[in-house]
Formats: C-alpha cells, structure tokens, sequence
C-alpha cells in the first residue's frame, strides 16, 4: 500500500471504484457509467469515505454533463437545470458528510464561471475539475501526514477507527495518512483498530491497509478500546471526520464518540485528522449537524447473516458528534488546531475568504 | 416468554439444552449423552451466562457419575477421582464466571457428605442436587427481579447489555429478569438493548427474549449506547455478572465497562444484578479475575462469514471488568449492595458462613 493505490479512478467516460462492499474477500472494481450509478454507490457505500465520496460525487457531475451533451448544444439554460437535477440527487445520497455538498457545489461554480463554446470543452474543464479536486485531496492528505506525524511519538500504540486510508479519500488516507507517514517514518508504531460496526469498515478495510502497508497491528470489537484507554495501552487516537462545525465539533463514524469521552477521562490525546473541506463553516455547534439513520439490516443481518430476530426494531444511527471539548487537536493540512477551536477556525474561515 | 420458558433440562439420562448459537433463526436443541457434550456446550458457547453454566454443569457431573457407575461399584476411590477429573474438564471449559466452579465444588461437596451404598442411589442423590442447584437458580431469580424492580422508575427508559435472561440462567433471568418483572408489573419501560459483539447475544438472544415477552424495545450497536447515555435518553442500566470480587469490581461481558464509564461521566444509575453465588469472596479486587481470551475468528466471521483480511491479528478478550466505583448497586436475591461495597460484602460473607 503505497500512494500509487487506486481507488477510484475515471477512464473511457467510466468511473471505476474498488467495491468497498467486498473487501477485504474480493477486490472487484464497481463501475458507473452514468451519475444514477454514482448515487447508487455513494448510498450503498461501494465508495464510502468523506474525501472519497467529494471526488467520487465531482466525477458523477462529469458523467452528467456527458449525458447531457445534446440538451447542452441546444440549450444552455435547460441543461444548467438537468446538472443542478442531477447534483441534486448526488447530494441526497448520503446527508452528513460536508464533502459531498463542497464538491458539487465546487463543481457547479467551475461550470457557471467558465463560459464554454462546445459541449466537448465544457466536459472537459469538468473533467478537469474533477481531476483537480481529486489530486488536491491526494495532496492535501499528504500535507496533513506531515504535519500529524509530528505529534506522533516514537513506539506510539495508536488507536484508529472505521476507515480512513486510501480507500476512503481520492488516495493516501487521512487519520491513516498520519499513521502510515509515522510507519515510514520508522517510528516503530503499533495499530489497534476497531471493527467499526455496524459496516465493519475497520476490520474490512483498515485492518487491510494496514497489512498492505505491513504495520504491526490487531483489530479489536468497538467494546474493547475501553479497556485499552484505561489501562494506558493507547497512547493516542487519530480518526477521521465527516463534518467539523465552526466550533470544533466533530461529527464522525458511530463509536467515535465513545472513544472521546474514555480519551478525556483517563487523559489520552485524541485527534480528528481532516482536510479544511470538512469544516462546514456554516454549523455552529454538533448539534445542528444532521445525523443520517441507516436501515435495520445493517444491523440485524452482518455480512448478510441473520443474528437478530425477525421484525426486531433497530436504531441505527451512522455517526456520532464528539464535542470539542474531548477533542486535543484537529489536525489539517493547514497545520493542527488546537483549543479554543471556534477563535482557531474562524482564523482558518478569514484566511480562506481573502 | 414466562416463568415456564425451558432453557435446559435433564431427561432420561440426556442433558437438553437449547441451542443458543442458533437463536433466533432456529430453536434447536442440543442434547448431551456424557460430560465430554456438556464441557463442548460451554465452551462452544450452546449455553453461555454465568448461572446457566453453572446448571449445566452440575448435570455433567451427574452424566459423569451415571457413566462411571460400574467404577463406583468396584472401587469408591478409583470413582472419586473419575469425578474430579471430569469435574476438573467441566471447570476448564470456561475460565471466567464463577458460577461453574461454584456449582461443581457443590456437587463434590454433596457427594463427599453423602455415604451411599448402590451406584443408583448415589446418582439418585447428584441428580437431586443438580436439580436443587437449577431450582434454586430460579428461585434466586424471582427474589432478585422483586427486590430490582423497586429501583425502577415508572416509564424507564433501561439500557442492558449480552444476554441475561432465562436464556443466561436456568430460568427467568438476573438483569432481564428485574427488566421483565418492571414490565409485568406495568412500569411501561423501554429497552436498548446491545447488540454485543463478538458473539451477538444481545442480538440473537437479548432482542429474541424482549420480543417474546412483548417488552417495547430497539436493538443497538454497542457504539450507540454512548450518545444514548449522554443525551440522557437512558434511566438506568442494569446487566449480569459473571464474577464479582470481594471489594464489588463486577467482571462482566466485555463492553460493560465502556457502560459503567459514561454513566459515571453521565451521572445515569448502573446496576449489576447477580446471585450471591457470582460474588468471589476469595478475589480481592477485579485486577485478579482471570480474563477469557477467546479465538479470533468470533471477531474476523460474524455469522460465519468473514469481513476481516486472511491472517488479520486480533486481540479478543471476553469480559472486562468494571470497577466499583462505577457501580450505583448490585443487585442480589439477599438485597440491593451500595457503596462501601467492600464493608456490605464482607456482611453478606459472614452471614453465609455461620
């Protein structure tokens, strides 16, 4: 596993995603040949991954302007109207992650701010854009691996959870960008990773980039890490983030949470690792963000096996907010944010608007 | 689900035990010709919580001593040590709850205060103690349910965690127990109940319990249980034992001290409910409970169908344990236990041994 790892990519006016669904048993590409695919496999989780499902979903614009290439030709407003449809739709497949709702809305003013001639160049700026949202994500995680590394000390047990490699951004990873810069470093790191119910993402990705990568590591039950936090066996925690409000807090993965709360009790450093594109300047506080209900055989049926009774009911919420006061540090590509986080990302917000 | 639900039963020199590794896609019942069934059905989990094991165990002893009969005839002393080595298999099975090696101490006991003349009336004699030891577990049941269900407050919202019902005991149940006693007596309570990896016993057993006694209840990751118990959508916990030291540490399924943890950061009322006969007065604190590791494959193949990569390393402890200071009570068939714990359990020690 290197930085060379293909999880998406476009080729021949078709989108190929590694299907996420089937690792770490098959390694099988999913393919979208039009946007109604693209929504398909953001939902179902083919492509799962804030930063993943931003260039996944730009792609899914490109697609669409590829559709409507004729309706382009003949009228320009009416296929403004079918790309809006179509960002639409993109945005309501999945409602938490910020990235989503950033790269369409990048995409769409790429395509309002460029006056095209043709169908043919105005696919190709969106292409390009595409192409440019994915390499600035593949960058940006570099950047941030630099810079976590530096607060990663030497033979750290780290504590990781759900999926935040290679397989869940354009490329290279976030939380687990850090942990692979720290292993190349040649810190002698040691990985526990949850498994991230209720999709198993830490034990069927994670625990897979992280023997491709060839560090040392054990996957654990999410109900383990407490026991770990207590008894001083982690010394930190680097996760991911699906949204970040403007005052820090975090919205991530069902479990992180729990993880937050056990950190700040027994004093273990605990970091959200995270592009500034997940900051959603816009949120005040955790509690407006929206928290997305996934359905009961997630649940009920792991790996398509039933182990919960017929017509039990299930509450199944996808993620949790972790307030910013367990939070030691959010670290981006921009440098980490360290308390107070509100005064540090509105810092970060007038930076971005000059 | 009642009083009258049959979770084991000894008949016709044949142990039958449902089959919990089945539940609740099919009711199966395993049936158990000699120890060597018995010591297979608890270790490969058929029958799991603390009180069931303990029943169960008894009626090995009694297949032992019915398998062994002609020794006893021959030789008294070549017969006691055939039970102790079957005794010595039984207690091996599984490591952690005490109830096991409480229960077959019982039955050597009996049986080494008991001169019998014929094969027969000595089986006679271990037959009715193992049947003292199930009817009692019952009793004991019944005992704790009333006096738990005075700390239950009219429109609870209870969260609990694994199994702890009639499928966990030889009847009845300790924890769901008190839940389903609060329910008939009309308290219009709501259960949470954890999904509990890696064996699912919230979910294949727990959740199966709920729905028979028609008790209003959602089924949960265990990640979730975090965000309810800060949100303050939980009243009370209440869930089993399977060692409780002399100075109350409660060594429980693993995910409980993750529980007992936010409560206490919550300020949310946490009750273990257990028989007298979990309580280890011989363990001074929880530190000195031996831990169950079990094999990695109940992490890496849920349901039998594997989401972890070939030759993942996986840490797989079975319980964990959660110190007293955590605890709001403990719950028993001779009282409810508050702090000082060490002090009430020395009482309640003394009592026993006039």
């Amino acid at each position: 596993m290197d930085e060379t790892f293909i999880t998406l990519e476009f080729r021949k006016g078709i989108l190929h995603l590694i299907d996420q669904r089937l690792l770490p048993v098959k390694e099988e590409m999913f393919l979208c040949s039009d946007y109604r695919d693209v929504e398909f496999a953001i939902r179902d989780m083919v492509v799962r991954g804030a930063p993943a499902i931003g260039a996944t979903a730009a792609y899914g614009v490109v697609l669409a302007a590829m559709e409507y290439a004729d309706v382009f030709d003949s009228s320009k407003e009416a296929f403004r109207v079918e790309l809006q449809k179509a960002c639409d739709v993109l945005e309501a497949s999945r409602p938490t992650a910020v990235n989503l709702a950033w790269a369409l809305r990048r995409m769409l003013s790429k395509y309002d701010s460029t006056s095209c001639s043709s169908a043919a160049q105005m696919i190709g700026v969106l292409h390009q854009e595409a192409d440019a949202i994915r390499s600035e994500d593949i960058a940006t995680n570099k950047a941030m691996s630099k810079i976590g590394n530096e607060i990663v000390p030497p033979n750290a047990t780290i504590l990781t959870h759900c999926n935040t490699g290679a397989l869940a951004t354009a490329g290279w990873g976030t939380a687990l960008g850090v942990i692979k810069e720290a292993h190349y470093s040649k810190k002698n790191i040691f990985v526990y990773a949850d498994e991230t119910r209720p999709r198993f993402q830490g034990a069927r990705l994670t625990a897979w980039e992280l023997m491709q990568a060839k560090i040392p590591s054990k996957l654990i039950s999410d109900s383990v890490a407490a026991t770990l936090i207590r008894d001083g066996c982690i010394d930190l925690v680097l996760l991911g983030g699906d949204r970040v409000a403007a005052n820090g807090d975090v919205c991530n993965k069902i479990g992180t949470f729990m993880l937050s709360a056990l950190c700040k009790l027994y004093g273990v450093p605990f970091y959200s690792v995270v592009p500034v594109s997940t900051i959603d300047f816009s949120i005040a506080s955790g509690v407006d963000i929206p928290i997305e209900e996934r359905e009961a055989t997630e649940v009920t049926h792991p790996g398509g096996v039933q182990v919960a009774p017929d017509g039990v009911e299930v509450f199944n919420p996808a993620f949790d907010v972790t307030p910013h006061q367990h939070l030691t540090g959010i670290i981006t590509e921009v440098g980490i944010i360290y308390p107070p986080f509100k005064e540090h990302i509105e810092q970060i917000r007038l930076s971005l608007v000059r």
